[in-house]
């Protein structure tokens, strides 16, 4: 039977929403292995709307996560209300502003952050039946909250994201770009990706290390 | 001297702008090779928006070409209108439905499709220069208004797109997902891609042939 990997978006563009080359490079990876794969997102409305050539916000503009995220996945993708760890091997949440803005509030309340409920609830039954869970660039900012204290993870080594982490109880780990973080016990992977890339093919290398990682351990 | 390529964009979503996966695919193989690129997109309304869960238009939203292309190349992104030919050594344009309803009218018109002015302007100094042109997915049908008659091309196989090539003057050749059209007089070169891929890693194999050979063909 074809491993399944459910993939966890926030949104579509790196300001606003999930960062575009980051979960295309995922996807493209589990394919080329020959794993299956489903997309997910919160059909709730974005933080806001960045216009992406001058980084501002846009004014009276609205748009929703989960149809942003249908851009993402070529209108393959479910609310992540339907998300159920038991039909899938692992988990992977691809990086981009919107896991900082649209899946919990880091980018506003920092180390006092909150992960969205329905979040949550899909993710803890990964780690309840010790299912490989892969993160890349912001996305592990989410684990202190999501998974518990004393997971190993990296963003690289920007200091205040990586203060934020070890603030709320988790353990951070300087790592270059073209690298991974694991943590075996609690089976996480994580990759800098976009937080240090400064080419698409850095964080490909990177990004593809993660997957065949969460490959690997999914047996 | 690093080899530079051009891509033109046409927003952001498969179903109104241009194909996330073949465009970052294209980024991807660039990058790969050592060869630069920057992104062009027309600064114009779109023609619609597609709702890309149930891929119904969105009454009354408005977005502009160029400010979703942006999501596309991360920011780093020009109008169509600073496209001047002599800064680069080739020009690529993925697919998506954008290039037939934001770049040109085909979606509506058929073979009595018009490109827009501006990328006409753009495209028309590599096709007097004799530089390389790609184009995937159903940019191909761009072809015969842009260049002349009498280019092959290839959309893959559908009846009704290659019809319309053949009635504005272009030559179809059909071809499978994985393989590239090449037209070594017009250095033309085409790839299906999501006009017949239904997995990612397809797609890739077509694209990266596309950029392989556009690269052999910069010398």
């Amino acid at each position: 039977m074809t491993k399944q990997v459910a993939i966890v978006l926030a949104g579509c563009g790196v300001f606003d929403g999930s960062e575009i080359y980051e979960t295309t490079l995922t996807l493209l990876r589990l394919d080329q292995l020959g794993i299956g794969y489903r997309c997910f997102a919160p059909d709730v409305a974005q933080h806001h709307v960045i216009n992406h050539l001058t980084q501002e916000p846009v004014e009276g503009e609205q748009r929703n996560v989960l149809l942003e995220s249908a851009r993402l996945a070529r209108g393959d993708i479910s609310p992540i209300t339907e998300l159920d760890a038991d039909d899938f091997d692992a988990v992977i949440v691809p990086g981009g502003f919107g896991v900082a803005k649209n899946l919990s509030d880091f980018a506003d309340q920092g180390d006092s952050m909150q992960v969205l409920e329905s979040v949550k609830e899909a993710l803890v039954g990964f780690k309840e039946e010790a299912k490989p869970i892969g993160l890349m660039c912001i996305a592990p900012v989410l684990v202190p909250r999501l998974l518990g204290e004393g997971v190993a993870v990296t963003i690289g080594h920007d200091p205040s994201v990586s203060g934020a982490i070890s603030a709320m109880g988790g353990l951070h780990r300087s790592c270059g770009v073209e690298d991974i973080v694991v943590d075996h016990e609690h089976r996480v992977v994580t990759t800098p990706a976009y937080m240090l890339a400064t080419r698409i093919s850095e964080a490909a290398t990177g990004i593809f290390k993660l997957v065949d990682r969460i490959d690997e351990m999914m047996g």
